[in-house]
């Protein structure tokens, strides 16, 4: 199917709809979905929450007798089976729409396709591939999950404009600008889960929770705050109910390689046994039962030792560093902890995704794998 | 005097012209220079070397009997004194210009507003201030030598996106790519004078020229290339003649603390005695002399210890920061050597300025003192 100007204007309104699902659809995908009908939008919709109905649900709703004859653009192929929801498919096929387009097919081997399927064999017109790059970004999380059995991980570092966290005497407190700060809270709040070890618990007492007042956006949706789930990484059994981290009354998953039962924890706190790697959690094993439990997106914040360790394995999907405009000099913290290299092409490559300012800070954006052309870097998010 | 968006116009177009001269200008301020009568452009130049004509006699020529009524935009006030050429102010004057607008009043306290005046005495209208922020821009180097007798500094660093140099066993080729080398080809070209130390020299045998084979860009004007002067601090007199730097065969001047008169050196190489302190040349002295000499712009291309020294003591402007998308950890080499800070207050904050990606790599601009709003921000230069 060749796709025409209108077609790409409602797919990319149907991705702006998806996108204000990114707080609230986990595990789910974000999916938009535009109801066209004789160059008119009679309908459209956007997944917002588990359990709650699908983009198309909530376009064909709006659309009413309006369905009938349609163009349905949908970012996702619409779903087949029985789920929470009655599947998509035929919600689109007994509406009478004439012809629908996915930006992509379903990710998940199992059922790939076979929503198309049922709309062909309806005798409808089906499509797929529109701005599928935009699409697959809108839910690389879910996508890396069906894919690869692993969650995508996100690093955030905040750093020095010379790499250093802190000074030599531990001193970090704030490297950078309370905007970049608050930058951070929109990223937390967008994750399924925040990825931590012990010692950055231990240390900081961090909380590790999403604060609504320090947002710097209104939510697009009117769902309450969805805290992203806390998963620490504590090998040794080191963390006591007494941290601020307990204060907040929101679920907690402690990683650790064998069970201490002489602390008493709160309802919210669960602990997770998992295979040992030089007596620490094997991170490859963690985060594979990260993804079984569904989680689609980690937002890692953690020290030196942990964010260099997850690096080395090649479990870091995305880097978001924040860079204040000052120099530490050599006494200071590195960023990263690594086993030493002797040649230079032992040194992982990135690709820089994107760089802007962050009140007086830069926040620079790097990928692992080089997906990105160049034309993409400072493309606005 | 009031500016309307003509004068804004033509003083953007006398701005550009005067840009054409960076390559070629020193020790002399890049100028431009336009005439409008009857809303015409009827002549423009700029300067392009010490000696040559200067921006307001090249346009003057140009316009011939045209000038006569016409409005003169020039970046900078037109001189007073006979130098290698008779005074512009003289010039305009004998033309019979009707009015002269300067971007701002010549910084050198001792004929500032001279020229003006003569101006104004012989009844033509003038002004001054119209983008003065940006005429300021473009001879930052001629203007921090005449008002504050130090040549502006800027520290060219390349590192990795955590802030290392080099691995641990020294290797550091190429941290960058070939873009971003070329990159500093062309900031090496706009400077009066390379600064580095022995250390650079010795471990890289860097040549520290100019190659116009290698250069990004065709230079603006039909001037021969000028090689900067390549400045040496050696307090310790550990360099030989038998280094690369010296098969070069253009300026080069060795900055010591006591001459040593066993080396046969070539004819372009000088020697300077300059204060000690704590057996190193004092930078400070070092950078008053070479103010002296009327080097401008300099371009520091060093290692982590003059490059900190140089920090610590302020003489820095302003930081080009080459960083590529690698990570080699807390066992690679360090950006700048500092003594140890004790508290967060300590660090020196710089602004970030620009940032722009080169080939794989940014470049970040970041300057010393807080002189720039955000939205100068990722403003093409």
């Amino acid at each position: 199917m060749l796709f025409t100007e209108q077609d790409h204007h409602y797919m990319a309104r149907a991705i702006k709809l998806a996108e204000q699902g990114r707080f609230t659809t986990t595990p789910n995908p974000n999916v938009g979905c535009v109801l066209v009908n004789d160059q008119q939008i009679v309908g459209e919709g956007f997944h917002q929450r588990a359990g709650h109905g699908h983009a198309e649900v909530n376009a064909l709703l709006m659309a009413g007798d309006k369905a009938h004859g349609a163009t349905a653009y949908v970012t996702l192929e619409p779903c087949s089976h029985y789920g929470r929801t009655p599947p998509c498919a035929e919600g689109l096929k007994k509406a009478g729409v004439s012809k629908v387009i996915a930006a992509m097919v379903d990710p998940n081997p199992q059922v790939s396709g076979k929503g198309l399927a049922i709309l062909a064999e309806a005798g409808i017109e089906v499509g797929a591939g529109l701005l599928e790059p935009q699409a697959r970004e809108l839910n690389r999380g879910f996508l890396k999950r069906m894919e690869q059995g692993l969650p995508f991980v996100s690093c955030k570092l905040a750093c020095s404009l010379d790499g250093k966290t802190a000074l030599n005497n531990g001193q970090s407190k704030w490297i950078t600008g309370p905007l970049a700060r608050q930058d951070v809270q929109l990223f937390r709040a967008q994750s399924c889960a925040i990825l931590t070890g012990a010692d950055t618990v231990l240390i900081d007492n961090a909380k590790l929770n999403v604060r609504a007042a320090e947002l710097p956006i209104a939510l697009p949706t009117d769902l309450p705050l969805r805290q992203p789930v806390r998963v620490i990484i504590d090998s040794q059994n080191r963390l006591t109910p007494d941290l601020a981290l307990f204060s907040i009354p929101s679920d907690i998953i402690i990683l650790t390689t064998e069970l201490d039962n002489q602390q008493q924890w709160p309802h919210f706190v669960s602990h997770k046994v998992l295979p040992a790697n030089n007596h620490k959690v094997d991170l490859l094993a963690a985060l594979q039962w990260l993804a079984q439990q569904q989680f689609n997106q980690l937002w890692l914040e953690a020290g030196a030792t942990l964010a260099g360790a997850m690096a080395e394995q090649n479990l870091i999907d995305e880097y978001i560093i924040y860079m204040a405009p000052k120099l530490i000099g050599n006494s200071g913290k590195s960023l990263v902890n690594f086993a030493e290299l002797t040649k230079m092409d032992e040194i992982s490559s990135l690709t820089f995704k994107h760089c802007e300012q962050i009140g007086g800070d830069l926040r620079i954006t790097a990928v692992a794998e080089s997906q990105l052309d160049s034309d993409e870097f400072n493309r606005k998010e």
